[in-house]
């Protein structure tokens, strides 16, 4: 299954990174568990299971002591996220970032508490120092779209021992797309989708800088998928439509990272652009869709208890210039980790039989590429 | 224990209903779970424990299909509240609000989407009717604060078993107060806080409808208390200045119940209110407490899965008059359900012998009215 | 010049009203005044003048006193729209929607106060009925984007005189587009760009209800653009460079209109789905550009001063299903929408020689006929 | 008239700077310019009036090069203010803040528009620069309350000239408070309010940053007054109450200056902090009051055309202690700014005879004296 930019069929106007994938930011890992167990009919609570978990590490180190710059986006709110408010008030992240299926939310942010408090055993028991004094708590940040379709969602299966498993699995290098981690049941457009990446570098003159893009997919109807251009969904239908061709819990998780130095306000406006490019692959955002960008940056930490009152910190001057340099990056990222989402996913039968398919790629790169190698265009 | 309306220091412009306490919003039912055990010094993961879970049921029936309009409002963001965006999108609340300690939220949201599925079980399992196809999840909605200066927080005690027995528990008459449910552990301007509630009823001029008010208190530094317009907390202060006497857990949870047709606009007004009662009160927001409002209206439900496509309902019309007084009510609900909160609570010694005393009921009585019974003024 | 609709290369998936214009939906209308005044040098203050105001209507009578239910959404704030912090809080739009350019706003907003005085000669005196009492204001709701590239805009030519007559032209029929009112002088993706507008009806099954678009387009690179999903900027570029390519104002204004009876919170909701219409045209939404969204409703009217204190009014049940319709109409009115006001314009030379060209519909009708018509697809 | 602190009937936790005025955040400058003309029976267009202009000047120099960095809040959104969606957007202030009566609203931005293409005459030019081109445009920030009981808001008096007039007389010394500038002819709990101002000095160990506050006050119900914590408005009333007691456009605008090094997150926290000043003095938040916060910071400055891509900035890091202190800072400013409004006011009689009379300030004295000397607190 090759990434959709080795078929050729897709191109861009900024270049990838080394590994077009969330990986080219500097230190940021991901770790995914996937759970497959069981076969046939749905025995509620028991499976059969097609679910799991990835974690985004944004960097090294004691996330808790040492934060990073954060904001989060809700493009529909028909979700279940975890941590959103507190990122929102103080503009940080204080724990890996996790992905999951709806109902395992609570499950997982509740490991991610286990896992800091491991980590940081001040957690609850209070502290005293340069003139603060206070109880800590930790504010996990979870993600999630609804694999229901072929998962047991009822059993909410993804906890401790498997957000533990994915930590241990997190690498710094090419992150594993589609049928894994959190989109091991999810679906795209009627097919399956599942997870993807893509990364975008900046020219030196515009700093350099580096767009990561991770993506749950898990939304879309099949006839809106536009693949490069190409209403694909035109002609493109599932081989056996299933009789619930629209799952209401449809939704998409787009987590963005970036080198560049950018306060949560500038995160914020990143964040705001991952719409852009989730509307290049054809959707309109249903109702029932919870579409959340997570955004953060690498290129300074904050600290918990700083030792000094004011510290200096690199800022983005260049707003009116290098974020829309930035801003593209996001769009194209996006774009193209929904379609690696796509791309890199086999077909899955989970529970009572109910089968998502594989995109066909022969056939999408038979029609896409007809369709462009007409025209004088070769790209985007 | 008197609540503060019954000492004869607080009096207010509008009157109460018969209970002073949310219940008078009929339908609305209260139940709560406590958890009181052990002593002596922390033992992390085994307590001892001074927390609990406390479950306001906006209405009868299933919430889940017939579900009630509703509106969040975060006045600081430093907490961990599960459920508030899809609130924000749909502008509808379909399970039990729940409150507890900050890190059971993920254990307490679990235990409500475990509830749902036994009252839905097709949650999971996808349906198709009138057109619409979709695979059913939950939204749980719970709110918290942090009781980890008397409690064990990073065991996170409270989960599946606790929440049906506050569930079991729930009732629509009086509301216990204080040391109770999730109030069991919390702390309010130094003082041992917890539930407090109250309620207004407005002129049948003003449509008569009924304002009711429930907090979980958790906030607010010693020296800050103001009670009836006295500023109290300058001369009153904890016998024993505990060694670490600013919580940065310390937060508020303000949960507001009327009978007036509000849409969901309306009800985020409402919301909005809540941070003029606080105010009152004294507190001036700390950067790391967790303020929040829910906010949700009794006078009709909204139907997961309308049989009509248009349906009529009630609009609160009289937005320029009607409203002001339900703003009334509501900051002067806020206000009381606070002090109920404080009078209403016990001395409560917990993990490592921290103790929270009780606010002396007689001096501040003593206190205010000695300021109070010398102006012509009778209340506020 | 005709519609993109005509030309064969565009289509939809929702079918047009009559009009493919936001008069589609009943009651609306629409006014132009458009002032094309000077050539040559720039005189600051003084000209040449390629700039005017567009009025949109929501319903016929007094709106001060009848409102229509409203939302607004910014996508990216860089701009200097009117009224919109009280069309939030109060869900209702008072006057009509005027679009002009950036700096004329202000003289615009006079202008529609102006108006409302005339109709309402009580705003200002206060009143005293039904328990109510006060001084009525009035809210003007402006959008604007910036004509610098083609006229003065420091003379801000645009003010009563030229609103008066834009509202005297307004009327209910064939909505003009291109180089007209408020697009005279505006640019679209290097091209000129001006007035846009269409229209889409749902099925009887989905209410058989009409969403009703118009923009004031003025964003966009050359490169960016995209047609139809054909990416024709990579080919297309307009015949002379300008000197100045990326506008900092370049901006969108997108008004709504539907007569589905939406309340405030679901206004948003189809508000925020305008932005997936933009996107399919190839934004990324610069750093510097205004992208806003005004949406209203007609199906009910919202009175100043209400006989009642309760009303009954029709809502959109169907918000799971009936919703994502209207999702789709916004989504692709919007993007047909501004693929008129580039088909419709005509080439503009303003201050100083400064040149916006025209779209070359024939060469665009080449390379995206040629592109789509090898493949199996037929639209968008 | 005294101000309040100079009464004896108020202090504070926390001291002021030497002028306890805005104007102790060094390089900020404050000019009013006030209109009162005519007597007698309102002639609409015509007179009487009693309104003006107040310019918070943020820093001296261009302020459009080097803008301050921003946010805006917004309580309760029933009014007319412009430019708050790019403050919110970009997190900058590039002119000066102007206050005034509502409808005045245009005139006053559009004069802002006049001064700042005066001082930056490349506005609507274009330029090119650093790989940026574009055409500036310029956004005024206006805020307003209704000063319609006493004025002939029809009208419109206020534009250039006056703006001129207040620009003129901005200098950096105490603040001139109460019957003056844009406080003209505006009521505060039915007494005649106004501006005033206020400011606090944190301690050498929580920076020594100052904070100060303006406001202009036009809100509330007799009844609702309280001063210093005294229910003063349950007994004192304005002399003959007026028959429209209260006013829908009743408002108030906070102006928040701080030198300490906020970003703009941070600054938006410290503006959300304002309603908590404003709840102490016994505001409700009427539903028809326009209650909006802005603050900005003096500690750096951010270019037009920044030379670098990326800068470094102070920021305060201690945002879990000494943003407290700030906190705090900005509610008793608040309060006692509005304290001032009322105490520096006099009696005025404007259209109609309407009168709005000064605050029996011995009364006041006599009243909160009495109660607060009886009880062994001394403060707020």
């Amino acid at each position: 299954m090759p990434r959709i930019r080795e078929t050729g069929i897709y191109d861009s106007r900024l270049p990838t990174g080394p590994l077009n994938a969330i990986t080219d930011v500097g230190g940021v890992s991901v770790g995914h568990f996937t759970l497959i167990q069981g076969d046939g009919a749905w025995k509620p609570g028991r499976g059969p299971f097609r679910t799991g978990v990835t974690l985004i590490i944004p960097q090294p180190g004691n996330l808790y002591q040492e934060k990073v710059p954060a904001a989060v986006h809700t493009i529909n709110g028909f979700g279940k996220v975890a941590g959103f408010e507190q990122v929102r008030e103080l503009g940080t992240i204080e724990t890996p970032i996790a992905l999951t299926g709806t109902l395992n939310v609570p499950r997982v942010a509740d490991a991610l508490m286990t896992l800091a408090i491991e980590e940081n055993p001040h957690i609850g028991i209070g502290f005293a120092s340069s003139g603060r004094r206070g109880y800590a708590s930790v504010n996990p940040v979870v993600g999630e779209t609804s694999d229901g379709y072929l998962s047991d969602i009822q059993a909410r299966p993804v906890g401790e021992m498997e957000v533990r498993a994915a930590l241990a699995a997190a690498y710094n290098g090419p992150v594993a797309e589609g049928v894994v981690g959190a989109g091991a049941g999810t679906s795209c457009y009627g097919w399956k989708g599942g997870i993807g990446s893509a990364s975008r570098v900046l020219s030196p003159a515009e700093g350099g800088f580096t767009v990561g893009v991770l993506v749950q997919t898990n939304f879309g109807a099949p006839e809106e998928l536009v693949i490069a251009g190409v209403p694909a969904g035109r002609t493109l239908q599932p081989p056996a439509a299933p009789a619930i061709a629209e799952p209401t819990g449809s939704s998409i998780m787009m987590v963005l990272a970036t080198n560049a130095p950018l306060d949560s306000r500038q995160l914020g406006r990143l964040a705001r652009r991952a719409a852009f490019g989730l509307a290049r692959t054809g959707s309109t955002c249903h109702t029932s869709s919870g579409d959340f960008v997570i955004a953060f940056c690498t290129a300074y930490r904050v600290a918990d208890r700083p030792a000094e009152i004011v510290v200096s910190r690199p800022c983005l001057a260049a707003e009116q210039s290098v974020l829309n340099a930035l801003f593209l990056a996001a769009v194209e990222g996006v774009e193209e980790a929904i379609y690696n989402s796509l791309f890199m996913a086999h077909t899955v039968t989970g529970r009572d039989g109910n089968t998502r398919y594989a995109l066909p790629v022969d056939e999408v790169i038979a029609l896409v590429g007809r369709q462009r190698s007409t025209g004088a265009a070769k790209g985007d």
